[in-house]
C-alpha cells in the first residue's frame, strides 16, 4: 500500500554547479532499497554549517546534484528485510548514514570513527532537503517518547556532536564548562553541560545573546573579543569554525584543563608547547558521535527536556535558511519542514 | 658533632656568566637552615638536558653563579625543627624543591603544578654539583630499599618526567607506547612502560640503540627519520626537544590515540585539526609529578628493579659530562660522583 504512495522519481532541493543556489529538483529515484536501509519520508530538516561549507566548496568538490541536510526527523516509510527498524517509526537521521561494521572502530563501537568506509548522509549521496531519504537502519534512532520531532531535528548532528565530548571527557556536577560560541552547537552545549551538573560560561561576541545563554543554563556570557579571563574553566568547547588566538584561549582554562574542537577550523592551529607542559593541558576535537551516545544523547534530552531553539521555514525556504546559517543569524538552528502532505 | 664537620663555605661547580664553563667555586655559607630544610650532603648528581639548557641561556638569564644539578642522591647532614625527614636518611631530590603549600594545586596534591612560587632546586638556587644542596623536606624522598643509590640519581627528574604520565594517562597491560628519542628520559619510558605491561616501540634515528632499547622492553625500535608507521600506538610521548613535524607524528596515533611532550621543543607546535576532530586525537604534556608520584615511581622502580642505564664520572669532571649531555653522546645518563670524603 504504502510503495503505491512513493512516486517513481524523488523530489529534492540541490545545488548543480558550485556556487549556484539551491533548486527544487525530480530526482531519478534511486531504486531498490538495501538490506540494512531504511527509506525515511522527511518531516524536518534543519541546517547545520556542514551544509554551508559543503555548498560553498569548503571540503572541496563534491557530487553534483548537492542535496544537503543531515539533520532529519521523520517516518519510516520502507525497510530492508534486514533492517532493525520497522516502518512508520517516528526516527532521527545525522550526518553518519553508514558504516563498514568491521574495522576496530566499528568493532569497538566507535562506528563514528570507522576507518572503513563511513557514510556521510549528504556527502556523495542524497540528504535530508528531500521528500525522502535513505540510511542504513543502524544509524536510524527511534525518537524517545518526551522529545518533540518537530524540534528534535537538530539534536541529531549538533545534539549529538557536543553532547559526546561532554559525555566523554567526563563533564558532571562541579565540572566548569566554558562553551565558545553561543549558536546551533553552543547553545545545545551550555544545554546539556548544564543538564550534565556543570557550572557553564559562554563565551560569544554577541552580547545580545545573554539572555538566552542564561536561560539556557549559563552562569556568564563573556565577550569573546574582550581580554579574556584566565584558568576558569575545566573544559573548553569551542562550537565556532574561527580560526582562533589559541594561546589565548589555552590561558582561560584551568590547571590541566582540556580545550575541545568541535567547529572545524578552516587553518591549522599553532599552539605554544608552555601550557601543554608547565600547566598540563589538552587539546582535543570530537566529531559526532557513536550510535550508543547518541541513545544516550537522546535520552538525556527527553529526561532533561532539552528542545534547540530553533526558527521554522517550509523547505522552499532552503536557501533563505541556508543565507541564515551562513551568515551566522540564525536562532539558533533553522528547521525546514515539509510541505503538507 | 655534624655541625663541626661543616665548613663555613660551600664547595660547588658553577657558571659565573654566560657561555663560560663551569669552575670550582666556593660559596659562601647559606646561613641558618629554614624550619621545614634539609641540607643533604650530595653523593651523586647527573646531569639533565635542562642543566644544558640553563647553562647555555636557553630559558634566559638566571642568577650566577649558576650551580646546576637537580637529579641528587646523598645523605640527610641536617634537618630544620619542623623537616619531615631525619639526620642520615638517603634521600633524593629532583627538579623541584619546594611549593607554596597553599595554592589550588598545591591543595590537590599537584605541587609540581603549584602557582604560589614554585622552587626549581637549581634556578635561582644552588643546585647540586656541590658538596651540599639544601630543599624544602616535603621535596627530599626516602629511596626504598631496592634501589641502589649508585645509580638511582636519574629516577629523580627523568623518572618521574616519564613515569607521571605513563601513569596519569592511563598505561597498562596492553596498552601501545611509543617512546620518541632514546636517550636520558626516553630509555626510562621504554622501560617503565614496558615494566606497566605495555607493548613499547621506541624511535631514534640512531639504530645503534636497537640492542639497548630492546634490551630496555621495546618490542621494536624504528627509525625516527624513515617514513613513520600509521596508527600504530595509543600514546607517543615525546621525549626529544626538537621541533618535529607534528602531523606526521600524530599521525603515528591510532584513533583517540594522545600525543604526549616531556622534552621541551624550542618553537610553537603547528597542528592540523583533522587528526584532533576526525580520529579524537589528543596533545598535551607533562612536567615532573608530584610528590605521591614521587614516591610511586620509586617503589615502582624498586620492586621492578629499574635502574637506569648510566655513565659514571667524578664531580670535577662536570664540563666533560655537560658536553656529553649536550651533543647527545651520554649512554643514557651521566652521573657525576663526590670526591672520596
Amino acid at each position: 500500500m504504502r510503495e503505491a504512495m512513493i512516486s517513481a522519481t524523488l523530489r529534492a532541493f540541490g545545488q548543480t554547479a558550485p556556487g549556484r543556489p539551491l533548486e527544487p529538483l525530480d530526482l531519478p529515484d534511486p531504486g531498490p532499497l538495501g538490506e540494512t536501509e531504511v527509506e525515511i519520508a522527511v518531516d524536518h530538516c534543519s541546517v547545520c554549517h556542514s551544509d554551508v561549507h559543503l555548498l560553498d566548496g569548503d571540503w572541496g568538490e563534491v557530487a553534483r546534484p548537492l542535496v544537503p541536510g543531515h539533520e532529519v526527523v521523520g517516518r519510516v516509510l520502507r525497510a530492508g528485510p534486514a533492517a532493525t527498524i520497522s516502518e512508520g517509526a517516528v526516527v532521527g537521521l545525522g550526518w553518519q548514514a553508514g558504516a563498514c561494521g568491521v574495522c576496530a572502530a566499528c568493532r569497538s563501537e566507535r562506528e563514528h570513527l570507522c576507518t572503513g568506509g563511513k557514510v556521510r548522509t549528504c556527502m556523495g549521496r542524497q540528504g535530508g532537503f528531500a521528500e525522502r531519504v535513505r540510511a542504513d537502519a543502524r544509524f536510524c534512532f527511534e525518537l524517545p517518547g518526551g522529545l518533540d520531532p518537530a524540534t528534535a531535528a537538530p539534536l541529531l548532528c549538533a545534539g549529538l556532536t557536543v553532547f559526546s565530548p561532554l559525555e566523554r571527557l567526563g563533564v558532571r556536577a562541579g565540572t566548569r564548562v566554558g562553551v565558545v560560541g553561543v549558536g546551533g552547537l553552543g547553545h545545545l552545549a551550555v544545554r546539556f553541560a548544564s543538564a550534565l551538573g556543570a557550572s557553564v560560561v559562554a563565551f560569544d561576541p554577541d552580547a545580545s545573546k545573554r539572555e538566552l545563554a542564561l536561560a539556557l543554563g549559563a552562569g556568564d556570557l563573556v565577550d569573546a573579543r574582550a581580554p579574556l579571563p584566565r584558568g576558569v574553566v575545566d573544559l573548553l568547547l569551542v562550537t565556532t569554525h574561527a580560526a582562533l588566538d589559541w594561546n589565548a584561549w589555552m590561558g582561560v582554562l584551568d590547571l590541566e584543563g582540556t580545550l575541545c574542537l568541535v567547529g572545524i577550523p578552516g587553518a591549522p592551529l599553532t599552539l605554544s608547547a608552555d601550557p601543554l607542559l608547565d600547566e598540563q593541558k589538552r587539546v582535543t576535537g570530537s566529531v559526532i558521535g557513536s550510535t550508543k551516545t547518541m541513545r544516550r544523547m537522546l535520552a538525556f534530552a527527553a529526561e532533561h527536556r532539552i528542545a534547540p531553539v530553533v526558527e521554522r521555514m517550509p523547505l522552499a525556504s532552503a536557501n533563505e535558511a541556508i543565507g541564515r546559517v551562513r551568515d551566522g543569524r540564525a536562532r539558533m538552528r533553522v528547521i525546514l519542514d515539509r510541505a503538507p502532505r
